[in-house]
């Protein structure tokens, strides 16, 4: 049986603008396809900040502005993006399959990712999304909308959402008979749209941001997969990083990675929530190991000749 | 073996503002659980014309007036209402299946459907998209951009983009894995992503609408269908419609329908896509029929009691 694993593409990898994210996709297509060559299933979540923000900010802008058009819920704007970028990964990665002669469909999911109301989260706001307003003008909407902003230094004041847990994928059955079927799947796009579940099947959406590491964590779990792979902007991850004693760690087991976030060596919101990420899916799963390198390298790190390794 | 259909969903039923669609989803929910609860495995398509247009006027107002943000690509806000639309439709389907205490998935895949690039629509763009422009204005952009542009009656200048005869869907076998593990699917929204093909597998985006009831018509055939179901503003099609003379049909064969449409009894977009689509369908298909009806009656016309059946 071949190997599963899920791979969590940063969303800066996706580019700031359609003609932009158009041409990075055909890289990041080459690299999807490099790993189905290799002989892995290949399930793939994605990141969507930039892209998010975008639609976000260009509805919101045309709602206020005289453009006539609604202002868009957040996780409306999730969806679209899940749309969106979904398009442009199966395009490329349909291209590069076809161009290597492998009979592999790779479809999108419209994926919804269950989080809990009671998340801690939701009382902590702290993803800046949409446009900048100056105070009066957020102290306006902060009333009438019930949102929460905060003062960007010297930007003004822009709308913060809180980024909950991600407790379930709504869609696994779906993405787990596509993966079956020999499908490349790219699924939980952005970290999922976040809706909180009132009863068994019902469903709402809510405004908040999933990060796509631990969407894509809890999908490789789910999926029982044989290993979690983040794609970042490094190809090892370090301790001590840009320090004189940076010092690249090829191997981490889930007892030294806790240990170095004790110590304070990984960023918040960089890569402290992809260390966690890792951790949470060795920890959990039965033998599978994790792996953070650069999209560049993930051929050979798949391989076992770079990235950093986490083991149990 | 239960029996198979496509449903085609009217965009106009969908809702002009995220809000009144939300809303709207729900009595179309009832009903496609309706169908299902009688036995039916459903696949739904879907038309985008209010929300393909509401996105791409807000990227193009955003992005002419200082918002900050790109312009969109015709084919990417094509891509965003299948997110859009589809995270509704499946929410809301979802919500009615858990609530009946049916166990069926329900999921959207995002959807490529390829057109022909000599297809003469390309030589008569007539689909209205977007923004008005004065003529000045409308000028420059047509000069810059190569769009072309209409006038309409006193209201300014507005893009056309063609309307290109649905070829073969892209995600096909994505659509048919998922249909024979039970769930109910949400493809070719807005009646597909368009695109063109340049070699096997190689496809990239046009600007253009591809019908939705074609796309649907294009959709069942492929499947194998034992019906297509178009749900329109009326319970059955008529000839003579609108005057003293009016008379709805029960039931349609193929020729006779031929034989209406030559004598003028359907409107252009309006009902005579749709009647060409399901002439389509049950002349190319094994045995299938066809059926048009309302969203609210359409229950009742699949037990044979209204709408109009178009037979070979």
């Amino acid at each position: 049986m071949s190997k599963r694993i899920v791979i969590a593409l940063g969303g800066n990898a996706l580019g700031k603008s359609p003609e932009e994210q158009l041409a990075l996709v055909e890289r990041t297509a080459s690299t999807i396809v490099d790993l189905v060559e290799e002989g892995y299933d290949v399930v793939i979540g994605h990141g969507n900040g930039p892209q998010v923000g975008m639609v976000n900010l260009a509805f919101e802008y045309a709602a206020t502005h005289g453009g006539g058009t609604p202002a868009m819920p957040f996780p409306e704007c999730g969806a679209m993006t899940q749309g969106y970028i979904g398009y442009h990964l199966q395009q490329s990665i349909g291209r590069e399959l076809a161009r290597r002669g492998i009979d592999k469909p790779c479809a999108t999911v419209v994926t919804q990712v269950v989080v809990d109301a009671d998340d801690p989260a939701f009382n902590n706001p702290t993803k800046p999304v949409g446009m900048f307003y100056d105070r009066e003008q957020a102290q306006r909407i902060a009333q009438d909308k019930g949102y929460t902003f905060v003062e960007d230094a010297g930007r003004g004041y822009r709308r913060v959402v809180p980024s909950p847990v991600p407790v379930k994928i709504v869609e696994l059955p779906v993405v787990k008979s596509l993966v079956s079927a020999g499908a490349v799947v790219i699924t939980v796009g952005g970290g999922g749209i976040p809706v909180v579940e009132h009863s068994a099947g019902d469903y709402t959406g809510v405004a908040a941001v999933i990060d796509k590491d631990r969407a894509s964590a809890r999908l490789a779990l789910d999926l029982g997969a044989d290993m979690l792979v983040i794609l970042t902007a490094v190809d090892k991850v370090a301790i001590n990083y840009r320090q004189p004693s940076q010092r690249d760690l090829d191997r981490l087991t889930v007892d030294q990675a806790r240990e170095y976030i004790t110590q304070g060596h990984f960023a918040p919101g960089s890569m402290l929530p992809k260390v966690e990420s890792c951790i949470d899916f060795v920890a959990q799963s039965r033998g599978g190991v994790a792996l953070i390198t650069s999209l560049d390298k993930a051929r050979e790190a798949l391989r076992g000749t770079t990235g950093t390794l986490i083991t149990p």
